[in-house]
């Protein structure tokens, strides 16, 4: 065990896109554990667009993170010293937050992972925050019925890809929206979507008509902006949106209008906000669901693994760009 | 029974407000019924909100009225001549649909009602499609808990103040919206708010701020726009909008823009659209609850009647400027 740990604190808030300019990497000692502590290793730590609201001062669900303070993020770690009897030295556990490479934890925030079952990252995407994320929403709130045309945005992302598998899984047709042909190709032909829209070809409206030829009773908002008032106008009667999160405001110092909402009325739609903090008990509930799945292939997921956690940042703008492909990881160890 | 009938018809499509000059008096002789069906006279006429959509041609829920039809509503009436079994002349019922002095009907879309029970007007209103919209809404979207925040627009209205008065009994604190001190003042001296905020002060965000201290857990939609944002910006986490009707844009030909919904997520706030039509079944299960109350003044309503079908038209122009006070109703016999 080193005694040196490193991490990422906020340096400055940043105007739109975040950079490494913002943030700023200390050295410290590695800390002792008091009792009921646990002190992890990081292996990884994830980036997700939510991180972007921590960054500001904008009132929202969470305090944002100080300046000065390492930066928030989910962990999966090896135990390196325990003042508590849960867990012992070399036990791989998820739930340590930080973008540093040793973090200490009360032992109750941490889950022990049984390795083998799947790879180690997986525990931070498709088994992970944003897995159980679109498994909630897509359970809680979209309760997608066979025949149903479901169109998730963001499609490629990792809430997206899982999103939209469940729906496959489901009976529905599922239609993707996404930015780019590479990532449009992805979700078609590897993620088993019906079609994919590129938002990035200028024509959502027509393509969201051709795409979704009956409508859309179930709307996975991962976007906002263009692509959500696109969703929106080709709701169904009954239809239920899951607004998960609007990347494409994240970096906007002012939020602009959303699109009228009478047709909510009209069309007796559902439109409901959530955040899997709400629901910890879904964690274990879509591990045990999904952890076949991914053994046996049948379910699909994509990670960018960036190596080092000084490239944290980096990897930060690029979700929030929309540059990554699948769930963005850092390996920190 | 006489032999003539009177209706009003739709002469043209209004731009903004509606008036005399966009419908047509038209008479006829009363048809006789063909079997199945049943002939009424008309005592009372609804005068609703939602019927300005039918004037429209825009797609709306519901098909428009066309240019030289009957226009549509709710009405009490007198059996006068009944081709079904269910029905005798003399009977009192709710449920032909039509600005008409006489109207032939499936014996199926009627209800008999029973005199003595409550006065006729109020199955247009506190009995009929407003209050059965109030009591839905508030119970399957609302959920309202006791010691919960519940703001209410258009909270003298017909539907407001059944809602308002439904959240008093579950124990909330309940404060409504409404346009003008008079109004105001029965929503809270009459009804029982605990508050009540002009919208026409042009103060709304703090207005609402001070009424309701602890935030807004349910807001129940009925006018849109500004009061739509000010009272959205009040939500509390977890909170439920009813959307129910924004009358303030049934004018517009454009709709404006709506806020922002990025706090959906933040707050896990729920937004859903109702129409009552989609529950039929609620309509006797509310008017077994709340008959009683009526009937021992527990619960508390506002008409304003109108006499004569010719006023029908200006009693609708009413309602969308807000002049009225309570439930609009044309006493048509």
């Amino acid at each position: 065990m080193t005694n040196t740990s490193r991490s990422v604190t906020l340096k400055t808030r940043p105007t739109g896109m975040p950079s490494a300019a913002n943030f700023e990497i200390i050295t410290d000692e590695v800390p002792a554990p008091a009792p009921g502590e646990v002190v992890t290793r990081t292996l990884y730590l994830s980036i997700d667009p939510y991180m972007r609201g921590r960054l500001s001062d904008r009132k929202s669900y969470a305090a944002p993170v100080q300046i000065g303070e390492v930066m928030t993020g989910e962990t999966v770690g090896e135990v390196v010293a325990s003042a508590d009897p849960a867990f012992a030295v070399g036990d791989i556990t998820v739930g340590a937050r930080g973008w540093a490479s040793h973090i200490v934890s009360k032992a109750k925030a941490l889950t022990k992972i049984e390795p083998g079952h799947a790879p180690l990252s997986t525990y931070l995407g498709v088994l992970g925050m944003p897995g159980v994320t679109a498994y909630t929403g897509m359970t809680d709130i979209g309760r997608v019925k066979a025949g149903e045309t479901v169109l998730i945005s963001a499609a490629s992302g990792a809430v997206g890809s899982v999103a939209g598998q469940l729906a496959k899984r489901a009976g529905a047709r599922v239609v993707g929206i996404a930015g780019g042909p590479d990532k449009c190709l992805y979700v078609q032909e590897q993620l088993g979507f019906d079609a994919c829209v590129d938002h990035r070809a200028m024509n959502l409206a027509a393509d969201i008509a051709d795409t979704c030829p009956n409508g859309v009773d179930v709307y996975f908002e991962n976007v906002g902006g263009a692509v959500q008032r696109a969703a929106f106008a080709a709701l169904n009667v009954f239809a239920r949106v899951i607004m998960c999160g609007m990347v494409a405001q994240y970096n906007d110092a002012e939020f602009s209008d959303g699109p009228n909402l009478g047709f909510t009325v009209a069309k007796r739609v559902t439109i409901q906000g959530m955040l899997v903090s709400d629901k910890p008990a879904r964690f274990a509930e879509w591990r045990a669901l999904a952890a076949p799945w991914i053994a046996d292939g049948s379910f699909v997921y994509r990670e960018t693994i960036v190596d080092g956690l000084e490239n944290a940042p980096d990897a930060l703008a690029g979700i929030l760009a929309g540059d990554n492909f699948g769930k963005m990881i850092v390996k920190v160890a």
